[in-house]
């Protein structure tokens, strides 16, 4: 059987060249980075040449990278951090309604300290209007969080615009950008965001390997409190392999990001305009063109998408309802919901995030494998029954 | 030029036989383990499997592991998770003066959100007397965290003891065994502690991989808020290889145990005969007897521990003048001065970690190493050759 594995966003094999690079750390150069003797220089070496590349690949200085073991760990250092160290600025905390679940439930365990959260709203496609972000700011207002991209829908949001908004103000700005980095290009400086997310294994690093861009001189409290690692910023012994992958990722995606993604729009695209072609009540989500350049987002009607997934996985392909995080969950995405797409067409969601390496055949499996599943289970559907009764009426 | 490590405990090689059971999961066995796909499923059955391995390694049951990026990450989880989730009991925690910064530090950071800490002192070897722990308790105390083994000085902490005085008095116990599990035998159900900490990278695992077991029924909240990962106790995406790496030398660790203590106990007790035979005035620090069967740690008079560092590492030898985690921060150990031991002398702490492949070899290059570099540093310190002219009068 054909395997296409179009679940990128989930998680994604590690480069053969960031492997490569990883491997020595395990058990040649495995010296701690705080020790004094050369096989820890050797390894506090490899960590600074890796923050400078993890800085590159969004334009920060190294000294201004924190590495982290995941993007929820830089989420939840972001968002407590930055609210516990600057909370004389006041204890309210803006975000969208759309972010993920870690920052939205760090926000959310922030409350218990005193800390309020505003949520401001998103259109029918995913979009947070810079407008409302200038609304919700009130002099109080110590954090703003709005992700550069959802993995969900795909959506791209006007990070720059709400930065802006936020530096007028002064208002500390977080994104985080898990699902961006390494797939559009980003710039901190630029842009003018204080703190920014990103995770190795969405632009093929590996699992467990993680950033936190601060900007020079904003004050951040450790989430993990321990030794002088990180500049007192994060505790805890260095995962030298992980941020060395991290590092040659960060690089490697840097190099030649603006062709990877004409590269995979077109074949991303073919889905987008095939799938709804190829099944009736098909309907994309997220924005038909601000949107990640590897992922296609659709709701399918009258179906749940985890019947869909596991009848495509007995068909050798991988794609996913939603956030792995919460897939398990098996609840509906607070994203679609915030949308304003309804609660039942919000469970046929189904999301197709590309590896690069995915071909027009790729999706041409897809075209071919969906249509008799969505009829199968159609067919199972009491909702789609309904349908038909009040359309033949 | 021969080379020697003896800082196992700043850091070691990952065992070949953990590095091959992680490899497939970088390329090939790649899925998030919270995708409903095969490939996620896959990632999933492998977690679970390293979850009943590391449990194993101490006693627990599988659900009773939460997986963690490092030690420190356990800790400040054990410290505030348990101060949070439980502080209807009240907001006292009680720690030994010797604790790990990662616990020092967290419980520091609790003080902003008004818990008290309350440190109990050590004996000059180290020892907590479980009776202080008993006098520190207070019908308002929440936590006590006492550890199982200093990394500084290699003594063994009386933790069933401290245990049973906890339960007795209805407080939770958490116990920092980050140096101990894999080298001294662990039993969380005989000893009754509520929390444990253990790291892969002390028992020849990777680094970023570490576990916290928390007793079944205890209330715990996350760190890292965020998806539903960890049963809801952690956030973010399961690092797999890094969590199959914790399981196979867990495993590996736990099978052999005593045979692999019993096999490095004399040839590091070759060290703590030799080098005080060797050097003039050099004391052995922590407990002569009740201590990690691979641990030997010294204070050199008249001497600064970085200077003998340097020195050893130009002749191949590693070694460490203390916690890793303080190492490049150069302050005197908060551990040897709780012990009692002088400004001055705590300076001249050296710490010599055994790997289990150290051979009598080994120790006999390092006891002929030592001497000529105290002798050429000492005639450099204007210490000794004050010592040496009160002597001569």
């Amino acid at each position: 059987m054909k395997r296409v594995y179009l679940d990128q966003i989930a998680a994604s094999p590690v480069r053969p060249e960031v492997l490569e690079a990883m491997e020595p750390f395990f058990r040649e150069s495995f010296g701690n980075a705080q020790s004094l003797h050369s096989a820890g220089q050797e390894a506090a070496a490899a960590i600074e040449e890796a923050r400078a590349r993890t800085a590159g690949l969004v334009g920060a200085s190294a000294d201004e990278i924190i590495f982290t073991a995941s993007g929820s760990e830089s989420n939840n250092l972001a968002l407590k951090g930055l609210a516990w160290a600057n909370q004389i600025r006041g204890k309210r905390i803006v975000l969208s309604a759309i972010e993920h679940l870690s920052v939205l439930n760090a926000a959310r365990s922030l409350q218990k300290s005193g800390f309020t959260t505003v949520t401001v709203p998103v259109d029918g496609m995913g979009r947070v209007d810079p407008g409302d972000v200038r609304k919700a700011l009130t002099k109080d207002t110590v954090v703003v969080s709005v992700m550069t991209a959802n993995s969900e829908v795909g959506t791209l949001e006007p990070v720059a615009e709400i930065a802006r908004i936020c530096r007028d103000n002064e208002v500390l700005f977080h994104t985080d950008a898990t699902a961006a980095a390494g797939h559009v290009p980003i710039d901190v400086k630029a842009d003018g965001v204080d703190a920014l997310t990103l995770a190795a294994d969405q632009f093929y690093g590996p699992k467990g390997a993680a950033a936190l861009f601060i900007r020079k001189g904003v004050r951040i409290q450790p989430l993990i409190d321990g030794g002088i690692q990180e500049a007192g910023r994060r505790g805890g012994t260095e995962n030298v392999p992980a941020i060395v992958g991290l590092g040659r990722a960060a690089e490697i995606a840097a190099s030649g990001l603006a062709g990877r993604a004409e590269a995979i729009r077109p074949v991303r695209d073919r889905l987008i305009a095939g799938l709804p072609a190829a099944v009736p009540h098909v309907v994309l989500t997220g924005h038909p063109s601000l949107r990640l350049p590897h992922h296609a987002s659709f709701c399918v009607e009258f179906i749940e998408g985890e019947a869909m997934l596991l009848h495509l996985d007995m068909k050798g392909i991988a794609a996913s309802s939603g956030s792995a995080c919460t897939s398990k969950a098996l609840k509906v995405s607070h994203v679609l919901l915030a949308m304003g797409i309804d609660h039942a067409l919000a469970q046929g969601s189904i999301v197709f995030s590309l590896p690069e390496t995915t071909s027009a055949g790729d999706i041409d499996t897809v075209l071919e494998a969906f249509p008799p599943i969505i009829e199968k289970l159609r067919r199972m559907s009491p909702l789609y029954t309904k349908f038909l009764e009040e359309k033949s009426q």
